[in-house]
């Protein structure tokens, strides 16, 4: 099998489109989606062939330095791409990023890319602190390689606490409605040789129950200055789990996930997804993040370092002056 | 669309076979299942072509008087079915009335069915203490008629709620791996004209979070002497979520499924189905039930009434006189 984490696999730049790999197609099919315009990249966005939010935020890069070539109207393309998805700062991020830089988009765009996988990989060594040798983590949806561009959060995290023998198992909620967790984190896991157990979303209780559990380790969509996380639905159940069964959860992610402008998660937009997503026969509420407060986060981990609460002086401070 | 609730279409005894509606294909399909022998009723039984613990004791009550017509050997047929499913002691009950029967057993199977469906006729009287006008309840799995071989237990209480005025919405958790949530619970309910809103199991914390439940209302598999409850894999999760939230769990299930005879949750056996509902390609673990401590119960309706803790004293004593 193709190694499947190569960055240039998930997502690149060529002359005249983007290219990345279809995340609703996987793991059973690697097809490779490409977009000519702009719109056909916040397309992909919108309709999840890329996501996860800093992965979303490169894609966007992308799609704006293609609009450039292409010869679109910049204005309208950083519209339509910002637009594609609500939740995720890192759109809004990145394409402030590619608007302010004066020279050539591609370049600039690429240099994204590269950023976000190198935060990628200072995470995951910053949060290393964080377990000691036979830690078992459960994970939720997919902040792996395919969510990021390239080597991970929660999951670059915990390949690399494996690789240095600190992380024993890692168990994997499905993530409905989309499958994340079984078909993608599953997938990646799997391809590092990182040992998992795949559990329906609602097994998550009983298996920390049981003992089998010494933390949670997740991603983020945006992280408000509080420290308030939006991440995807079923997240501030897990950390309520959590604190019940005194287990620490560990939010993962880059700074450009961290949103300084917004104070706390009451700001945060929540994307609401089509219903047919969970049913295509009955009324359905298909809410795609949930926000969990900063009480229930034991600490956030960035390229800077491991924050804890208070997180207006641990995170936002550092980063402000960052 | 035939009323789907009618007892005799859930399930019934004909001359020389069980007949049962084929739960595994509802809603699209209505398809009836046909069993001759007490082995294939416990096939159904174990591959949830007939599930919930109480329609499962009236599935192998109507197994073992289909025994008795075909002359099988009881004991063995016994045997067979009282070992199909493991955590419902529906099952062991009964096939315990069935053994201590002198009569005809095909009458008393029947008579069986029927008691079942009285008794959540008289849980759902009970239960409507439990809800105030405009009451918005949270429920997993089924608990339906189709769970019980008529009216239903958790959803047989909200049924008559709503026709009482006092319960407004049902939100209903699909519950992974098998869907019985949105594919039975939610067929049963609009069925029966009530509002519904099907969300991902990992969507009820943020729901609750928003203020939309006022409780959570189940089933049960089996309840042990100290109130501790056996319920769907996912229960659990949510009545911790709901003592975070401050919102009671209401367990509605008949006196069959009280096991005196176990102490506490500890003793109730729980089911390990096959991976594969979960993910046929990646290593899972598929736990079908989970228990519930009786701490995070705030009331467990019988056909006796409605109990409270300490459940030992309240739902054991009164059983154990009844």
């Amino acid at each position: 099998m193709t190694e499947p984490l190569d960055p240039e696999r998930i997502i690149r730049l060529e002359d005249d489109r983007v290219v990345l790999l279809d995340q609703r197609r996987l793991p059973d099919d690697q097809v490779e989606l490409e977009c000519r315009t702009a719109a056909e990249v916040a397309e992909a966005i919108r309709e999840m062939a890329v996501r996860g939010a800093p992965a979303i935020g490169v894609a966007a890069a992308y799609g704006y330095a293609l609009a450039a070539v292409q010869g679109e109207d910049l204005d309208a393309a950083a519209g339509v791409l910002g637009s594609a998805r609500p939740t995720a700062v890192n759109l809004a991020w990145a394409l402030a990023e590619m608007r302010a830089w004066v020279g050539d988009p591609a370049q600039r765009a690429r240099e994204i890319h590269d950023e976000e996988v190198a935060r990628c990989r200072a995470m995951a060594e910053h949060a290393t602190e964080l377990f000691t040798p036979g830690t078992r983590a459960l994970t939720h949806c997919n902040a792996g390689g395919l969510a990021t561009g390239g080597y991970g959060t929660a999951v670059g995290a915990l390949r690399r606490a494996w690789e240095r023998e600190l992380v024993a198992h890692v168990f994997v909620g499905e993530t409905r409605p989309l499958l994340q967790g079984s078909r993608l984190t599953a997938w990646e896991l799997e391809t590092l040789g990182v040992p998992l157990t795949v559990i329906a979303d609602s097994a998550a209780a009983s298996v920390m129950a049981g003992g089998e559990i010494d933390c949670v380790v997740t991603g983020a969509d945006r992280i408000a200055a509080n420290g308030d996380t939006a991440n995807k639905i079923g997240t501030y159940g897990l950390a309520v789990l959590a604190a019940y069964h005194g287990l620490p959860l560990y939010v993962i992610a880059p700074s450009s996930t961290v949103d300084l402008a917004t104070a706390s998660g009451e700001g945060i937009p929540i994307e609401w997804r089509d219903a047919e997503e969970v049913t295509a026969r009955f009324p359905a509420r298909n809410p795609a993040f949930d926000v969990t407060p900063a009480s229930l986060i034991a600490a956030i981990v960035t390229e800077h370092g491991v924050h804890r609460a208070p997180y207006q002086n641990t995170l936002a401070g550092e980063l402000a002056r960052a």
